[in-house]
């Protein structure tokens, strides 16, 4: 995108002079079309409609829900010609259709290295041994029984924004960001089970697999599994789907999600790190010339704008627009995101639904009185180490353009005057 | 249940000095089950399964995913002899199986008066009217145009316990408590569209109708109207269910479910509370003389063991046991849950999952070293006005038996030595 293509008159982004502004606000009935009641005699308001003239769905309709027929497009999607097949592939949140910050499990992403299996409770083992004092099997009964902890954490997975290293490709923030998801786990601390064990001094590392083909085997530093990695059964309250490992994963809170094993089957403690293939043939970040860094497993501060975004135009006309979108940081909690709509050159604060939580998902809003000028929507995230996240720019700086892992670089919609949004990149 | 029935060994119900003691930790490998890995080669870990062996699902399989197979019993039920039928009747979220706070929307009860209505965003209107100064109708994309926010509150039956106010009759915490669910909900401060709208100074309540047939209408002070209420399109991040309002209903934070109008349609602004038949004839705590009061609208400070429970019985011998449950407060957050394994004598705090959110459920844990002696389980929950919990004697006191509504009494689950558990009561 060229400088002189860009619209550059000077908006207001101050959100509060907009919020403040009575007149500003009482124009938004107009301006956002709600109708006079007298004037516009509207029959869906008026008259009796047919749902209100008689009986609707009993409470046995359904015992266990889905989501009403007119929402079936908030589904999770592949990219067909992403992966080899759909059994070691991926799929999308849909990010875009989704608000707040908890992903219900049912379009939450997925990505499997051999598919997702079937295991029944009662056929569950895991296994601790390696450099331990007592070799230990559990049962899912024998988890279930150690002190427990409830926990919200997003997992992304190392690939996110893995196809946008070298240019603006995928027009949906469904796929450029949509390999994450949240949810609140409850489980036991990895840490519980491992003193359990008793770990030798001389254990420095664990090694985790699960319990499907591909094993998906990871090490991952003692320090991190004694710190605060859980062995999870539950997932927003309920088992976690099959999908998603069922009936045991474990979350590594702010590590890439590869290493947050499903179907949990064994942990060695070792001396060592595996250096496993999913470690280093995959899971590490080649450079620009041609070396590879390995042992990148924090997910720095990254964020997006979900709405408007390609999948997401804006509907109405020019006046009140809600931009908003998500933050997150594997270091820490987010502590401020700011939004530009001229690719980067000002910013303004953007306002957190709730206060960022630790390695969890925050929702902004930037509210916005737009004069239905193109924009260049960007959004950048701040954590409590300080870190801000980078632009694209910056980012390809350091790491070059040959990684398909750890994109966190600012991502860029242009908005066009008809509401309509695309993937591109400003320098 | 007769006092001598009772077993009162001295139990120790100190948590800390169980989970200090090492021994009684490392105790857990033989007492919980878990097994030595070498003395017991068991082929669920020690051969490769038939799930090891091939592909599993791929991400195709389920574009929005359900549960699996295996936890089909964790759904909504019905108590078929509550209410005359179905269509004007009360679903109960399996509380019993469910953990953290979040309440999948998938099995989040339901409670309908006639019946859940289809209706598409576009059929939507909402319309302000009565004391303001401009009357106005809002479609549902005007009402994305709003500044927004997310909050997580809990919704709550009036109803819930109302069969257990003569004595313990519903034999599962599903049934006696589980007219309840946790979402955390995005949409529109009511405040904003009444202040669109204008409201003149003689306007003091607010008329609140759905858009079923029931209308289920309730008048609500201006006050809190103006305070925290949210005109809410999404529920979990995802739009609400059809049987939540989709594709919007009312929240009322803290106070009874009814007022959460489902299928919003019109908000009418008042000098008086209208007085209509879901405030008078329902909805009002019949007293010991037969007089009734009104305008009980807070759902005060409550909580329930969850596990173990009827639906929930122990399954394993003497050793660790999680006891785990819910409390929550429509007056403010919850500071302290108190847990009794005899009946109410003695008092032990128990640990919170995190710590207590304003109107909003939060989970508790118990962990106890259970010799296999029965137990009369309950739980009694703290809320920062100062409120404690009561007994059902306490209650009553006060209240007499002829209500359905705002039980919120103490519950005691009858733990038998076999692990079963029963609902009863004790003085």
């Amino acid at each position: 995108m060229d400088e002189t293509e860009r619209d550059t008159r000077g908006l207001s982004l101050d959100r509060r002079a907009f919020l403040r502004t009575g007149a500003a606000v009482g124009a938004l009935a107009a301006g956002a079309g709600a109708a006079r009641a007298e004037s516009t005699p509207d029959p869906l308001i008026t008259e009796v409609q047919p749902w209100a003239k008689g009986w609707g769905d009993g409470v046995d309709a359904t015992p266990y829900g889905l989501p009403i027929e007119f929402e079936g497009d908030v589904i999770r999607r592949n990219v067909p010609w992403l992966t080899a097949d759909v059994i070691s592939s991926i799929n999308f949140t849909p990010i875009h259709a989704l608000e707040g910050t908890i992903t219900p499990a049912g379009c939450a992403f997925e990505r499997h290295h051999s598919g997702a299996i079937e295991l029944k409770k009662e056929d569950y083992r895991l296994m601790i041994n390696g450099l331990v004092d007592q070799p230990l099997v559990f049962t899912y009964e024998d988890l279930e029984r150690f002190p427990r902890v409830t926990r919200t954490y997003f997992l992304e997975c190392a690939a996110n924004s893995g196809m946008e290293w070298a240019g603006a490709q995928l027009n949906g923030v469904q796929f450029t960001q949509g390999m994450i998801h949240n949810m609140q786990y409850t489980g036991v601390p990895l840490r519980a089970l491992l003193e359990e064990a008793g770990v030798k001094p001389e254990g420095k590392w664990i090694y985790v697999e699960g319990a499907d083909a591909s094993s998906n085997g990871r090490s991952i530093p003692l320090e991190k599994a004694m710190d605060d990695c859980l062995v999870a059964f539950k997932a927003n309250g309920e088992a976690l789907r099959k999908e998603h490992g069922y009936p045991v994963r474990l979350c590594v809170p702010g590590w890439e999600g590869n290493m947050w094993v499903k179907w949990l089957r064994r942990i060695e403690v070792t001396d060592q790190a595996v250096e496993s293939r999913e470690e280093t043939s995959k899971y590490t970040d080649t450079l620009a010339d041609g070396t590879s860094r390995k042992w990148t497993w924090v997910m720095d501060a990254k964020s997006v704008v979900t709405s408007p975004s390609p999948q997401m135009p804006i509907k109405h006309g020019p006046g009140p627009l809600v931009i908003t979108g998500l933050a997150w940081s594997g270091r820490g909690a987010i502590t401020r995101v700011d939004v530009s709509i001229d690719g980067g050159k000002t910013w303004a604060e953007a306002r957190l639904a709730e206060p960022g939580e630790k390695m969890a998902l925050t929702r902004f809003y930037f509210d916005l009185d737009w004069q239905g000028q193109e924009m260049f929507v960007q959004s950048r995230a701040h954590d409590d180490t300080g870190y801000v996240q980078p632009t694209k720019t910056q980012l390809r700086a350091v790491r070059g353009e040959n990684s398909v892992y750890h994109n966190n670089a600012i991502q860029t919609w242009w908005v066009k005057p008809n509401g309509e949004a695309e993937n591109v990149e400003v320098s």
